[in-house]
């Protein structure tokens, strides 16, 4: 079994900082339910390279493979959360993913959009990153993100 | 107490097939909470018959009532994940329905439209299926399906 | 250390009467979690002043600084259920806020409009009231409302 940091490096991707958040508000809160685990809530992600937001709306401005990559960086975003709160090793599984799409009016397959996030959480974390999700559309979102994603986990904590 | 299945049948229902994830997630996740019990997240289940998606925008292109008709078929759906999770008779109780109905601009009545679901929840699983709910917009929804719900119900559990 | 009572009245704040459900479902369920506390889920909240609903999209119909404020009375009604269900002394924190902006194609200030919503939530719970968050936009809500909050918070409770 290899670690979440080893399959970080085997993938060539690099943990990003964890974005600050955009306004009032944290990026994740622990929840402790006993048995030394915790769930622990996570911020909406939005799709970013860096400090610069990628923004454009699907497909008529960005295409399908470009919004699965930018959900797949929200998705590496929602892992350095993580990372931050706990540390990945800790990740006991991901429960629920609530991803957005902006999206040209008619447009449906937000699922492959998210496939880009949901793939990279099961090649970082492997069964642990097995999740449940709802693909959304939506024709507005902060700083016109292509994507935002929301996660709760649950993770092994000290706290509890 | 009539049990859900006998309530099912009393309605002349007969539960989907619970229908597979349309991509790289699986459809309910389990979190023990101690004392028997645990939470479940169900993945969005989008309107459908059978492997038929029913599509279309409120009101323009389908009707208040029919819509109302199509999120009674996702709270079908979501009852069929629960039943190939834990079983209906294990429901303690539904915590929360995050309802979005693909809706034309200035569209508002969305809670009519989840109106189908929240009874179909309470005909079959009586007081366990009172819960709470956002009922929301949305421009765009995966294969435009007119509704989409995801949930996170109560529910007794051997694996706590 | 005030109380969010008296923190409430030092900010000239008086919670509105806690609003009855649109339709068939519940304002808030507790979920026990062991150790004497509790996970309280709240339903979408939509932006109103005493019975009348805050309508209108953001910004053409109604600015940002309006809509902040609405997202506000969002938030009281947030604390207005949460006061019901099991007081606002027993607030341990909350968890996660989903909120909802209806938005012009295009609008991308969600996160500011939120802030009224968390800005409040900290003056009125302090450190308890610090939560993640996803801002969202969206073309249509419930009454064609401004804003739409729903919450998880973790609360004590006699309950568990």
């Amino acid at each position: 079994m290899t670690s979440p940091h080893e399959r970080l490096r085997d993938l060539g991707l690099t943990l990003p900082k964890p974005p600050a958040p955009a306004a009032a508000y944290v990026q994740w809160r622990i929840v402790g339910i006993g048995d030394g685990r915790s769930l622990l809530y996570v911020a909406g992600q939005i799709s970013r390279d860096g400090d610069q937001v990628l923004s454009g709306r699907c497909p008529d401005q960005v295409s399908i493979a470009e919004a699965a990559h930018r959900a797949r960086q929200c998705a590496l975003s929602v892992l350095s959360q993580i990372e931050a709160a706990v540390g990945l090793d800790n990740v006991v599984e991901m429960s629920q993913l609530m991803g957005f799409v902006l999206s040209q009016d008619g447009f449906g397959d937000q699922p492959k959009v998210m496939n880009g996030a949901s793939e990279l959480l099961i090649e970082v974390l492997g069964a642990a990153g097995r999740h449940t999700r709802a693909a959304l559309g939506t024709n507005a979102l902060p700083f016109s993100a292509t994507v935002e994603i929301a996660a709760v986990a649950v993770v092994r904590s000290p706290l509890t």
